[in-house]
């Protein structure tokens, strides 16, 4: 007797009809193995099945797929990584103060990534100082690359090119070793908003100035100051803020004690503007701008509430945010790219907390 | 000649000079294979001395860790994972929304799954509905176990079922499907500020609800309405946000088109109810409570603000993350526990936004 497709009767796969008489034991999920048992081919037949650019028989192909789906089978993409060497795994590292204060860096990151078809693995720190614990984990899930929105030291950075790891920096940049890095230029933005100040006839300063160790708030500081200096303006009292609204308020009435009053108040971030803005009425009965002027940095959303809009330098979030992705993909592709840093102007919000 | 060691000759291990000769090939991450080639040991040697419970003889470990230190080379967690039937991985599914108006949630998350050992695959999606595209990514993954703060339709849950994924939701309830589910009890909530508003004298209300497909939105929404009535009052205008601080403004001046005046606006989130206590100081010069008394929802930040201090509920954020990764946490390790749901009383705040 002959059978229409000639195939050998020993070796005719078991009927579809198993799965109904077999179904999956509770708990697991099915693996390739399962799929080949019941599709009556071997493992490496479903594992090719699922390769781009594997080749499989169609009628094979169409029965593999067929009890895939009935098993609820899907091919594993870690195990699918760690073939190809590729686990389009994106490590993005921020602080409790970038999901604080940035979330729409984070949400643009995450979903940015995600339209290239790159997962994000998500590390949250406490301190902007607590990196090294997280950076073990990092390298152990072999991911492609890295996008730091928190502090690294240059040593932990050059641990990034010992693992061959790409890696790109958020609003910092490394002291001492190479990495590529985005930034807004902090330096710059401050320089324009303290040249207003004294062009409209400020002389009274205090500066809100941010952690020490804050890149950004630092260069922001540092920037404002030099600033003031040019101008001869010496005498500037500084108190320091953790970025936060409470901490700005904490901060005017620090600075209040430390003298009878002031024209303008400098403020690195624009939450602690926010908190400096909303202590001055509230605590000092002061007008803000007619008595105080008051600036931030940022642009972020609640500075441009109509309680506050606050006189600013606003980052372009959204072009940084994509800078950084196109920085990372590009190294990922080529490990062997220079460093490059990129250095965005921020754009100057006149706003209605400053007499300009 | 009798060797000290009793070793025989021939088996000595390459000395560890070696490493000085064989630099890594730059570009290449070291393996399993190249610690245990230039350790002289076999790889599984040096899988059993990183795989915890395994036993390695002291001599031997110490060898390697020296080599793998000099490598630089650290297991692979996702190998691991493979092996183990555990990626210790959890994906975090969040809106937009999530990330920029309770930004809070994500970062303690994050944070208390680390310190569990625990690393966070981040899902962020543009719209509420727009889930499909990447469940069959979160599955692919391998995850131990999903939380989302994301909608999820009931067939989208039962796919979790078949998939024997652990999940647990944040903010939301399944309408028929079984899954386990940790919330702010929303309608008590906004029962009690109803409440509050009328024992206080206000009869002519406004409400700023969300979009149709927010789960809060709605259950906030519906509960006032239903209080309302309870004390005859059933024409009540209202519109609908999507819980930014824009179309809390835009909703109130929507409201206003639509009658001549009111005693309280029901704002279904707290950054609705700051953007229309901006735009009734703004737009129609209203005193916020005197003129008109607005209500909120979540006690987040920025309504704490002295220039608003929103009446409104809080949300017991933290006490609801925890309990929903120890839900989580148990039902990776016990997949059979049935659903559960934890309803969290959330706290009256009086504030300042109403006539109370």
């Amino acid at each position: 007797m002959v059978e229409a497709s000639g195939r050998p009767r020993g070796k005719r796969p078991p009927a579809a009809k198993a799965v109904a008489f077999e179904p999956m034991p509770s708990g697991q999920r099915p693996t390739s193995y399962d799929v080949a048992r019941r599709a009556g081919v071997s493992q490496s037949a479903v594992s090719r099945c699922f390769s781009p650019g594997e080749s499989v028989a169609p009628a094979t192909r169409e029965r593999i797929l067929k009890v895939a789906a009935e098993l609820g089978y899907r091919p594993n993409a870690l195990a699918q990584g760690l073939i190809s060497g590729r686990t389009n795994l994106v490590a993005v590292l921020i602080s409790s103060l970038t999901a604080l204060y940035y979330p729409e860096v984070l949400a643009e990151l995450t979903q940015r990534l995600l339209a290239r078809d790159i997962r994000v693995l998500l590390f949250s720190l406490h301190a902007e100082s607590d990196v090294d614990e997280v950076l073990d984990q990092v390298f152990r899930h072999s991911v492609d690359g890295v996008i730091s929105a928190a502090r690294l030291a240059d040593a932990q950075i050059r641990q990034f090119i010992d693992q061959r790891v790409p890696l790109v920096l958020y609003n910092r940049v490394a002291q001492s070793a190479s990495a590529a890095s985005v930034c807004c230029d902090s330096a710059a933005g401050e320089r324009d908003l303290v040249e207003r100040l004294l062009l409209a006839g400020h002389r009274r300063f205090g500066i809100i100035g941010g952690p020490e160790d804050s890149y950004v708030g630092e260069e922001r500081r540092e920037s404002a100051l030099l600033r003031l200096a040019q101008d001869g303006i010496t005498d500037v009292p500084m108190v320091r803020g953790d970025f936060s609204y409470e901490s700005g308020g904490a901060g005017l009435r620090a600075l209040m004690a430390q003298r009878d009053g002031y024209d303008a108040i400098i403020c690195v971030s624009d939450l602690m503007a926010i908190g400096a803005i909303d202590l001055a009425r509230d605590e000092f009965g002061l007008q803000v701008p007619d008595d105080l002027s008051v600036v931030g940095f940022d642009g972020s959303g609640p500075a441009t509430w109509s309680s506050y809009r606050v006189t600013s330098i606003r980052q372009p979030v959204r072009r940084m945010t994509e800078a950084a992705i196109t920085m990372l993909v590009e190294r990922i592709e080529d490990p062997e790219l220079p460093a490059e840093r990129r250095l965005f102007t921020g754009q100057f919000i006149v706003g209605r907390s400053a007499r300009l």
